[in-house]
């Protein structure tokens, strides 16, 4: 990693520690920073305790020079990182005139009263520099001294983003001066085969791509390559990754769906625009799950027609045309209920395609027969239509996430063999 | 914090500091840990590299003398958690039997062979306690000598949770021999007002709820407040709990809408079943999140009967009755349609309440008169019909969240004045 600028993030906030919240701003900035040339050398979460956030702060600027904190600087009294920092820095508290002008503006604007505490978040470290938070009433912060530079930002995600975008990452590449060569990533996203076959199939590949380094990140999802350039100038990295990419590509055809963040739901979307295909989606168990993620990213409309959560029996005979016979002979999680959702979906909205799902997310409504965790999936492709039976050990968040990668893959599956 | 046992929780792999996954094992096991009595002190995250690894490891062990590390202890070459720690306890690797002859005994029962790397997983530092993994192929496993104890955990979330549930519990439970004065939380959460509008509402309580802590937790659902309790007795803590939750409640009234880590969807559920009301949810921008959120916590079937997610507008005409001249007039975002497609969907599914949602979730579509974030929402309880526009400022997933969360608030509100 040499060449490579590194700097620490410090989390604060008890509610981190105690599983209250989830730090995603971590994850953010870690990504944010290495495409700007700055690796994230170790990341840390401290409680609101003066004391550990001293120590831990102290800690990483002897061993990185570049901390940023985030959390701690809201109004309220659990909020102690503005001053925790500025006494290890020993800096005393001075109201900041800017700050409480703009705070005075922005309440006048909306007729209120400025309180007491909001005027304080215009108290700041003396010599702190000061960074405009348009989403927000604290200021990010800045503090600076011979072992290195110590940043501020509020923990609420999007002024954190705000603040990076606008202030942070322009101050640290005039810190670093100039152009750092980037930490560059590209991630290939697999579904359906399980890490050590994946392993095995490409394993005799890896050596070559050095010194690009290839790791396994698996999860419910699938397992995610990710190639990885450590202070490479981009154009040699960029080479690098469409040469390795090449590679994986040739040796795993299409059990690759996507590249980078991407969902397996928008590589779906993707493919049916491609075709000129409309989607219907029909949904049990899952309960607007895969039509949530069809429409995370935009341009959803261009395929996605209707979905239908038919959550309740009635719903699947009314809006589905799923015959009652069908229900009570074989029960509302069976292939002949699945492919009867999947085809009255795809008549009921006119599209060529259509996805269902039907299955048992418990904790309860088990059976021997039909256990937690058993799920029908159908889809239906112009006159193709497939169902199949999947079984998933887990709790209802995974059955559900399961359930939705499961009838994803089929309907992708089926889309690739369709002749465009 | 006297009296409370302590650990601190390592994460490694590089892909946590690149930002390519959220740590979310952290904020699990802080939560599982502190209702078991022992409070995380500090958490770290370090990369896929022994170095920073036996770094932080000994740092911990030294501050804590409790560390649980979780990750890189799988098959491909990336992970190197194991042999890592067990050169920082000087301990050689050596062949497990008993996990060998597990493996190959799930292996045989699938008809596969057991591969070089899979057997890998078997090797374990010497005198280490292996802990068993019901559902993945890395043991857990624990090393200690007169500095502490060192246990790691796979990654994957659902293995990590079997096995710290299993194993890793009891044997801390164990070591501070019996029952520990846990660390417990109560959350009350809220929806619709700011945090120092709530902080000036109640902040004159706080001093009289000590030695139990207040925490200000604002996220994009709202302000949650943390009650804290560090070490009392449970019994003690309870009575605590129940005193300082009435007067945070007969201050706030209806604004708590729930607690712990209850959805604001399943609190809406909950209000509909007690008034035995059924509902219908109508969603174009959201695409299913909100009937997602509403069918995240079992039981939704008692009172969710139908979820149209009317992404196209012909699905809105065909589907939900909204007249083609509403949409050619109003638009699909208007006051109009969202107050057509409610009336919709309660009609077609025959329910007592409905939803609607539709709006601009951006980042395209947007115009000088509807830009990105416009949103309007309408929710029908019995003969009342009621229409709401909101604006949210953001990017197209923090406009779908508040978008959910409005229409639910909404929604909640008018049933809360149902009677029943």
């Amino acid at each position: 990693m040499t060449g490579v600028a590194r700097a620490e993030i410090i989390a604060i906030g008890t509610e981190l520690l105690l599983g209250d919240t989830i730090d995603g701003n971590g994850a953010w900035l870690g990504h944010v920073l290495a495409a700007g040339g700055i690796a994230v050398a170790r990341r840390a979460v401290v409680g609101d305790n003066a004391r550990d956030i001293q120590d831990a702060v102290e800690e990483a600027l002897e061993r990185s020079g570049c901390v940023i904190c985030s959390g701690g600087l809201g109004p309220t009294r659990d909020d102690i990182t503005k001053t925790a920092v500025a006494r290890l820095f020993q800096r005393d508290m001075v109201m900041d005139a800017g700050w409480l002008d703009e705070l005075e503006r922005r309440y006048s604007e909306r007729g209120w009263m400025l309180t007491e505490s909001s005027r304080g978040q215009a108290l700041v470290p003396r010599d702190a520099t000061v960074l405009h938070n348009t989403r927000g009433t604290a200021p990010g912060l800045a503090l600076e001294d011979e072992r290195g530079v110590v940043i501020l930002l509020p923990g609420v995600p999007h002024e954190l983003r705000g603040l990076t975008e606008q202030s942070v990452l322009p101050l640290l590449r005039a810190r670093w001066s100039g152009a750092l060569p980037p930490v560059l990533s590209l991630r290939l996203r697999t579904a359906g085969v399980p890490e050590s076959v994946l392993a095995e199939g490409i394993d005799d590949l890896v050596d070559g791509f050095a010194p690009l380094t290839l790791a396994y990140l698996p999860s419910s999802e699938g397992v995610d390559l990710r190639l990885t350039s450590w202070g490479l100038p981009e154009a040699e990295a960029r080479t690098r990754f469409t040469v390795a990419e090449a590679e994986l590509r040739t040796r795993l055809g299409p059990v690759i769906y996507g590249s980078g963040a991407e969902d397996l739901a928008a590589a779906v979307g993707r493919e049916l625009v491609a075709r000129g295909l409309t989607l219907a989606v029909a949904e049990s168990c899952t309960g607007g799950l895969v039509a949530k993620r069809l429409t995370d990213a935009p341009g959803a409309s261009e395929f996605l027609i209707e979905g239908f959560v038919t959550y309740a029996n009635e719903a699947k005979q009314n809006t589905l045309g799923v015959a009652a016979a069908v229900l009570v002979k074989h029960g509302a999680v069976s292939e002949a209920t699945a492919r009867a959702m999947a085809l009255g979906a795809r008549a009921r909205a006119g599209t060529d395609c259509a996805l269902s799902i039907t299955g048992v997310a418990g904790p309860d409504g088990g059976t021997v027969e039909k256990p937690v965790g058993t799920v029908w999936i159908a889809a239906a492709v112009h006159d193709r239509l497939e169902a199949r039976r999947i079984n998933v050990l887990g709790d209802r968040a995974h059955v559900r996430d399961r359930s939705a990668q499961a009838a994803l893959t089929l309907l992708r599956d089926m889309v690739l063999e369709t002749v465009t």
